[in-house]
């Protein structure tokens, strides 16, 4: 039996992201075709999820696989996170990682308010040693496939033992997920030269450097997140997370002016019939939901984040990676390495 | 006489960019032909400029507005701008700064290297009290038309009265050339919420709040950039400048896969050219060279950064940019606003 054959069986919060259980249970249900091996504890509303689940046609060999656990509320996309983690304590997202916590499930994947995840994910799973925070971290399209950029929003006031934890934890993860036996990491920048950057990245990168663990690459700007050129890109979250929104909003106004551009005459919107095709095969190609699940990384368990937008496929996505770093263990790995490196503990 | 009307005097740095004097001298007399009080100071080697300038019909009223400057050699794009500023003292880019600093002409654009601009600026030009780097301000296009962000690179390691500074002196930037009497500002942060952030951004959101001066509107995320619902969007230059890097990253990046994808067919072919003009426009509608001029603020006077990618009409955007800043004295306007104020001095 290979990795990938064996039986793992993953908690799905079915109620993250105010639309109820739709997408949950339809990618659920997708990956179960996909993966012979998984098995899943769908959690949140029983009434919901058993009407969603009745709209499918499931073969008997797939009802098996699905198991139901009720909860009697769940997180709401404006939950503060404190009021999510003391308020909503028998929510889908608390039951989900108490499952994972508590040994029944492998990996816990959830599209609910991050923050909250956060916070629930810490207090229930509780943390790695020397870890603070979890990174979380994102899928890039690039030229050359996908990147990884960590961290995305964890971690606002990093330290340079933090840069070095997120491009320790992340290398783990490319080799665990994505099978690369020495993925490139490079640290976020505002210029390559070894004089550019504000203290913590100049300091996290001396650490790097010398790091005989790490494939580390060097500083790379901005732009060069789309080169593809390493395959994990490493900053403090305030700066990942402005990154990443940035690009996302930048995509959706040249998206829309697009759209605007090709409304705006007979023979534009003769055109833009014409090219639908085309510009929908763009849309797949550049989608981020092909690549979703932005993994939480420094918890004692697996927590997969599936990105608010997803449809089922998306969501299935989620799940397949999540149950990828179960079968993994990635959190052990995570230990193991961490406890091994010097360079990523404090001063 | 209006403002507009009067007679202003700007100091040229012809060679920065290494192309040599090409989109320089054509992009000033583009400037002189569009404001008939405008006179320039061309500075770079007077050879190549000349030649340049034979290339194009002057009438006699155009030469007479035109000065020349000789610079023995100029700063390259890859110098460090520590061997810029000392091993290029005869630089174009140090006499047309020092034509500013003695008074011989009201500010200074260039299309130099932005780190030796940045330096050299310092050194021959001086800092207004309590600067210690000049803030860089860029335009961004929006859903609005156009908003600011600041600062983009030259402060990466900012504390909260760095923020407020920037605030500060963008408001005043964009009523003086902008005329806004009462622009927004908001802080580029990872939430709205007001417990969101690192702790400079905090400090400095109590700080602007409390500012009777500012038209401060709180908070805004990475996506929102582009949105136009705020005229100057204020960060530290690390953020900034891997904002603005990340976004013009990810537009060449879409672009190239806009191209790919039409290329990929005949009929994707036929598509395309049919679309030509309607891309066209919308590439002409996001290009940044339109509003292209990259403001340092908290000099000793003005400095205007050309786009090194700009061709001779975006230079002469960035020339009328430096003719506005030099007639409403913006300097002088900057150490007024930043002497009545304590909230921007360090504690």
């Amino acid at each position: 039996m290979t990795l990938a054959d064996q039986p793992v069986s993953l908690a799905i919060d079915a109620m993250g992201g105010d639309s109820g259980p739709h997408y949950q249970v339809a990618g659920a249900l997708l990956a179960l075709a996909a993966d012979p091996s998984l098995s899943v504890t769908l959690v949140g509303d029983l009434d919901q999820i058993k009407a969603r689940l009745a709209q499918h046609q499931l073969s008997h060999h797939y009802a098996e696989r699905i198991h139901l656990l009720h909860s009697e509320t769940w997180v709401r996309m404006d939950d503060a996170p404190s009021f999510a983690l003391r308020q909503r304590k028998n929510s889908s997202m608390h039951l989900a990682l108490r499952l994972v916590a508590e040994g029944q499930s492998a990996a816990c994947v959830s599209a609910g308010n991050t923050g909250a995840l956060m916070a629930i994910g810490r207090q229930v799973l509780g943390m790695l040693p020397g870890i603070e925070r979890p990174a979380i971290s994102t899928v890039i399209p690039t030229r050359r496939g996908v990147s990884y950029l960590l961290d995305i929003g964890a971690n606002v006031d990093c330290q340079a033992a933090h840069l070095v934890q997120f491009a320790l934890m992340g290398s783990v993860m490319v080799r665990c997920v994505d099978g690369l036996p020495q993925p490139s990491v490079a640290l976020l920048n505002v210029g390559h030269e070894s004089i550019k950057g504000n203290a913590q990245v100049k300091l996290a990168a001396q650490r790097l450097e010398q790091h005989p663990a790490l494939n580390y690459q060097g500083y790379i700007e901005g732009h060069a997140i789309f080169s593809g050129d390493v395959q994990l890109v490493v900053c403090d979250g305030f700066v990942g997370n402005i990154a990443l929104k940035t690009s996302e909003g930048l995509a959706r106004f040249l998206s829309e002016q697009i759209q605007q551009i090709f409304a705006r005459s007979l023979y534009s919107r003769l055109v833009s019939i014409m090219a639908r095709p085309i510009l929908k095969r763009l849309k797949e190609q550049m989608d981020p939901v092909r690549y979703n699940g932005g993994s939480f990384l420094g918890l004692r368990g697996s927590l997969v984040k599936s990105h608010g937008n997803a449809d089922a496929r998306g969501f299935a996505f989620a799940i397949q990676r999540a149950a990828i770093e179960a079968r993994q263990k990635l959190p052990e790995q995570l230990l193991r390495e961490l406890q091994r490196d010097e360079s990523a503990s404090f001063d």
